[in-house]
């Protein structure tokens, strides 16, 4: 069982009543309105992957009713692609985080399957509610603040910046073409490596090789068990990257910190190399 | 002596050496640029008032530093004003925290002394290095967030969001008319009251009568030994109403959080409300 599926692989399963796909969108649920995949639910990753008010994940009660609303429960097998891609891995984690076992990436996403000449529809599909059963949270997916501030004096542990060369090196704080913006303060955290997350894509945005990825990576991270803590801006690229060293290369221990420049930068106190 | 003085006041004593004028900017250092009183430097807020890589005071050394290239010692009387007003009071406190014994603010800054139709000159002036001394920082000033954390629940303590009625309800978190960016979450912090900043000024953005100001501060806190934690987004508005209650209506424990909303907001877990 990969965690990566081929357009091939959903297009056989697409009204498999075991599987659910979901498409996750950045700006509110634009992209989905525009066209997605047969049967797709279409989310948008705050809306249904945040608290409503504090940064954080839904409590687990909510967690189970909004994926039991989309006729999911913790035995489907849900697969997501993003809007763009890393929204996808996003989703991916938090589902991974919540304890949902078989959650798989449709490699190349929506792009790679229209290009196809796939089917592409506009109505929002309807599923009977589902109890969705009780969530299994896996704390030790997750680098908090105090985990960062730790790792950066224990060199055992490596921390992977996945951002753009422009935000890694304290020129901007915003994505490149985006407004620059997030934080206060621009830079990275101490001894962060650089490993920009599209470097593990090819141009169309499916994932190269485990090979090509083992070769980018094995610079940064000296074998499978060696601790990682991702980050980027907001978390959603380094969830990617996180997709492909655990479920790619088979890494056992990398942490997500998904507070990431945002909060990072935004803190006061908190030391900044550039 | 009071902190706040009057333009009638500053062009008595234009050229006292024992003045020092400082014009605080917002953006670079355009509106300096663009005119300012004689005699007076121009600092840009962040780059003068902020350690250059984190979101913190500069280091003691650093800021007798940059005080002393300025000409300016322990001993001297420094007149801010802010464009706008808000950084002026940010750099009263400041400098306050860092232990300066005198500093005024200027009542109606740089657009009051041109209004009256006073001299505005354009050049920049140096000023003989000077020894400044050691700062002596005064903690109490400032809350940080594990203070603010405490005091959600603890009655006993005051805290007041300076922000406007958009930001204090959770509509935005940019000031109205600017961008809305600076925190992932909208919203304020539980227990908070609402006082907006510009309530406490006319609208030549010269400060309300301490009377008027002590009505509207009333409301809201009971005496002036009253623990109070002012807060807004980036600290600005904050340090203004601080200014207002502290020296003129003579409050005793007032605290500033700097890190405000776009730490608070940017924070993984912090509790918020709409």
């Amino acid at each position: 069982m990969s965690a990566l599926v081929e357009t091939e692989w959903l297009a056989e399963r697409i009204f498999d009543p075991q599987i659910r796909i979901v498409e996750i969108n950045w700006d509110g649920l634009n992209d989905y309105a525009e066209g997605h995949l047969p049967g797709a639910v279409g989310w948008n990753w705050k809306s249904v992957l945040w608290d409503p008010y504090q940064r954080e994940f839904p409590a687990d009660a909510d967690f189970a009713a909004r994926l039991g609303e989309n006729g999911i429960t913790r035995n489907t097998t849900v697969v997501i692609y993003g809007a763009p891609v890393q929204f996808g891995t996003y989703a991916w984690w938090v589902l991974k985080f919540f304890g949902h076992d078989d959650v798989r990436i449709l490699n190349g996403g929506k792009e790679k399957w229209r290009r196809e000449g796939r089917e592409i529809a506009l109505d929002a599909p309807v599923f009977d509610q589902q109890d969705y059963g009780r969530p299994a949270r896996m704390p030790d997916m997750r680098a908090s603040r105090e985990d960062v501030l730790g790792a950066i004096d224990n060199p055992e542990t490596v921390i992977l910046d996945h951002r753009s060369h422009e935000e890694y090196s304290g020129q901007r704080v915003g994505l490149p073409g985006k407004a620059d913006v997030g934080a206060e303060r621009y830079g990275r955290i101490p001894r962060a490596g650089h490993l920009p997350f599209d470097a593990l894509l090819n141009e169309d945005t499916t994932f190269k090789t485990p090979a090509e990825i083992a070769d980018l990576v094995k610079p940064h991270v000296g074998d499978r068990e060696t601790p990682v803590i991702s980050y980027c801006r907001l978390a959603h690229r380094a969830t990617l990257a996180s997709f492909a060293m655990t479920e790619l290369l088979g890494f056992k221990n990398v942490r997500v910190y998904d507070g990431s420049w945002t909060e990072w930068g935004s803190m006061v106190g908190m030391p900044i190399e550039r």
